[in-house]
């Protein structure tokens, strides 16, 4: 067993709790600190998970050669200078999502810790469910054939955030996620968005979002606050085999189909198309035993492992930074009445 | 018992046989010939909904003067001339969706029926099936309160038609339903469209639209050819209720939700939005019970009803004229990239 | 392609007319006639399957030498004195289930057949459905290991029977599926019920079966005629896998699990026994696909080919008369209040 | 606000963290003590919630006067004793299910506390969830009319107890749930129990209930740890309304259905009793919202207030002594082939 590697972590809000818990219980990780700038709401939080200690300080805490990573939970807009301060200070850094608020900001964060030779982990914790992670697994061995659609849905009666509209607080789950199983990751040239706020709350509450992948493939997101069923699902359609994931079904949270169309391609070029150079595959149904472990135990794993092996996080912070690039393509998109709006990807180009 | 209407069916292909069988066994009406080029198609038909008259030449059915309806089962590109024939020789028609091939030709179909003081109905079965009936009271008692959103899905794999895309094969369902629920019909101003073809089989076999609607809602339609898994479902959103269809469980196909989230219109005005200025209801839901009938049966009824009363059928060839409109934007939409395109309504204010 | 077969549909009510149109529509027969006494309820099937022959008079019928088979779908009461007419004319009978209204009637008709080497065939016509016959092949197969336990449950809002209970009504479904699928049909040697009767209708409406099958395995009928929601369920646990059949889910009908509990033989002998000897096994689901086909046209080709290779139909006398040994035993269960009874089987050995 | 009750956990095993930890968050009690024979488990727990006593000698703890009450989670088999020590120590108890090990170790625990005046609370923690509490309210309200029948299953792949068979282990989740919600708690007069074992691990693994209640109803209980999946429903038919529980769909967990079968009472008692006189009603569903709360919190709530207001638990004693009686006439019913057992009720009489 090797030594563990020192952690704190810095915000004990909404987020900080679960991190703390997963580092404590860690094999791989020894937690060292929390940090807030709330010190009561620190100290609650560092007896919970073993009497660490407290800090409310940051440079404080940075300035101790005892801590080899920091976890930021913070808010999303204080994500820039924590995360740039813990890299100058030498620190490996994870990131609660998103990665931070906008993507320049995001960028500058990616290229320090390239400088640096730091490893920059976006926490995708989606990423890290026993589900996701086997839906990366067969998309890569190819069980699915090349990817012809995705289709997201994200919806239940929802928090209306008061900073950010219904994009931004659903959407990096799916995207993170498609970026995630994609084998070469979310690398679009152009996204549209239509949204909808027909409860005036000054923001987009349902959302839709779409995503022209290779190929002539698709990816569409639903994302939704108003939903008063909740649905947590995605189908991936493949040319061999199509698997859909119902998150909320965990007696069978994996399908795949083998199921779909051919299409029989030298009667296309000719003048006579018909229906009858298609044909149907109605074969058997799987679904994949999975294991069973806590998304945020593995993701603290992949970051332990990424550090000694000096690679990059699986959600590395380009993958954080992709989202965002999407993320904000949408935010211009919905502007302009849900016209395509190019996807910024020069900078992505530049670091890897 | 008033004496049943007298009425013809063209075309003995698919949905002609289900128009035949309906209209011999309504008490509304004597189904008295059917007609079809393919002679022997005709006499089958004839023969198996009770020893009919055939016809082979529509002019010469047209003539009879004992024959008050004709029922139009042929392609979409013959529509308009078989439809504008039987209205000329003053015959009220009901016609198998889409109303025409185009709005063009279906507005002339409109107008032609409006002067001749004739009854013109869109057979947009779904229309008269319980579930929707059901709905179209719901909305119209105010049950559900303002719509905010409507989000269909129609999606299995399916076959992939030779002459048009999956708008134009699934999509006419939800529309005509959507322009049936609303109480003013659907009259958006624009329409986008996203699809693909990933199957290279030369026109979208998946398709996104959204739709506009007034007050700041949104109607959204998924179509797919692709899914291996089949979905039926519509969620309508309303300011006081949300209502879920979902065809394919039949022990409980219409939910309605006394959920909600609800904004506290004051604090918006102020500076200071904020989440706890949301409220959500989390009351019961209702399943109201559906009658048992054939919606081709209460189409048939609705048909002679309109008729009689010398009104307009309550899915009329403006209803199948709306739908149209909204069709051929999408197509516009989608040569654009989904780009928002204005749903022509110009001539829709004209008739109506 | 060989000469059909002919045959005629005794009784024109409930289940006749899906006899004879499964029959008129079969390549491997030819229907001739339809026998009723009430000639016109006769009249009206015979010209909808094609203008057969008309018999109200069943000596009559039985005295033609153009009809090689006939199926019985008249009331229980008359299977036993319809059947051995027919056989002692000399025709192959197929009737509807249950084979007669006794298992020494049914045992009268099977010996009868078997002396005078004619096919009788019980009309179970569940055990011709696609998920039946499936699961009769895995089981056969060894997919499932040893069976273990059969929980089947067939509950709904049904009609309360004047003549018969809720066992006689709805278990010979059960319990013919059941024996279709052991290998060596279904032969307890004892079987308990309980009913209850809580509306006084002056029967059992509500009924659980319990049949000790062989090895210490088990098979459970719950058949209800009380229930608002409808449930077709079958589980057979097997010592590899265990299979679930849910009839109501078109989407997914079987499912196939790898999961079980193991128990480490060993250790049950010492006197240490603890949970530590039992192992699960988690694997992967399967869903078989379908052939999709209609049951009843499966059952006209197999009573076909029995006659052809004068073999014992799938569904034969025997399985009928097993089916009412264990619905006679359940009836004196039921009158000695759930007391196991068992389960007359000496006639079962004599014929087989 | 009044003064907390003061409680002490005995037993720090698997069910006392989950009492330790409510009752430590609950504003009607203070927990002062943990008490275990394993010092470091029980150490380890009171660090946990907050820091309490430590006790390993059981007499220690009860000689403490600032402790009103106990809570037992130690195994089964040593209910008996911990209990009457607490009771003649004067302290009000409230036990892990099953209240003891056999009916005659509950009658006099029950005895015990009723001669001393204090309470005696049997932790059938299901009872307090929010699902159980609404079901009692709509049955106690009349809601559902009489009841006809209560089918119960509890299945899923379970721990092969070494101590205790299927019914033991699981059927009193079901049987303390039906004696909570029946107006008068659950006293059949007799019990029947089919069990079987076919992976020969030495005890039922498999079991079905037959327990006939008043007025021809009966209710039914399914336990397996065998079945793949897993499903945890209860429906319960009444002359009014049915009401299904499916615990495993926290979307809508109650169902109640306006749908039912009528019968014509006076056509019963006439010679001509036919299908005709049976009405159904197919009304509306409604699935009535449900608070959220978790139920071992409600479970100490109700404890400090019977204790309060100097009256029964709502499940007192007596419920723990109903259901042992059952489970003990069922393991009687089961020595004998599943032959109906009385259920002995003369010390229930003489208690209440």
């Amino acid at each position: 067993m090797t030594t563990p590697l020192t952690v704190a972590v810095v915000g004990a809000g909404y987020w900080g709790p679960n991190l703390a818990r997963n580092f404590s219980s860690s094999p791989d990780w020894k937690l060292q600190a929390i940090c807030d700038l709330d010190a009561s709401r620190a100290a609650a939080l560092a007896e919970k998970v073993g009497h660490v200690d407290v800090h409310t300080d940051l440079d404080e805490l940075l300035a101790r050669d005892d801590i080899d990573a920091i976890a930021v939970a913070t808010p999303a807009r204080t994500h820039h200078a924590v995360v740039l301060a813990a890299l100058r200070a030498g620190k490996h850094v994870v990131v609660e999502k998103p990665l931070a608020d906008s993507r320049e900001h995001a960028f500058e964060m990616v290229r320090e810790a390239e400088e640096r030779g730091l490893v920059l982990m976006a926490d995708h914790t989606y990423c890290y469910t026993p589900a996701v992670l086997k839906i990366r697994e067969l998309v890569a061995e190819g069980a699915l054939g090349e990817v012809l659609f995705i289709d997201s849905v994200r919806i239940n009666l929802g928090l209306v955030q008061p900073d950010v509209d219904v994009f931004w607080d659903l959407a990096p789950h799916d995207l993170s996620i498609i970026d995630f199983i994609l084998p070469g990751g979310l690398r679009p040239t152009a996204v549209s968005a239509q949204g909808a706020d027909p409860l005036r709350a000054g923001k987009s509450c349902i959302g839709y979002l779409t995503v022209p992948l290779e190929n002539g493939a698709i990816a569409h997101v639903h994302v939704n606050w108003l939903s008063p069923t909740k649905i947590r699902s995605m189908v991936i359609g493949g040319t061999k085999r199509t698997l859909v994931w119902d998150d909320l079904n965990p007696q069978q949270r994996l399908s795949v189909y083998d199921r779909g169309v051919d299409l029989d391609q030298q009667s296309i070029d000719g003048s006579d198309r018909a229906a009858s150079t298609i044909s149907y595959r109605l074969g058997d149904t799987w679904s994949p035993a999975l294991p069973e472990h806590e998304a945020l135990g593995a993701m603290a794993s992949e970051f332990a492992t990424s550090i000694r092996d000096a690679r990059p996080a699986r959600t590395d912070g380009l993958a954080g930074l992709r989202v965002l690039s999407v993320l904000e393509a949408a935010s211009r998109s919905l502007d302009t009445g849900g016209a395509m709006q190019p996807v910024e990807t020069d900078e992505l180009a530049v670091v890897s």
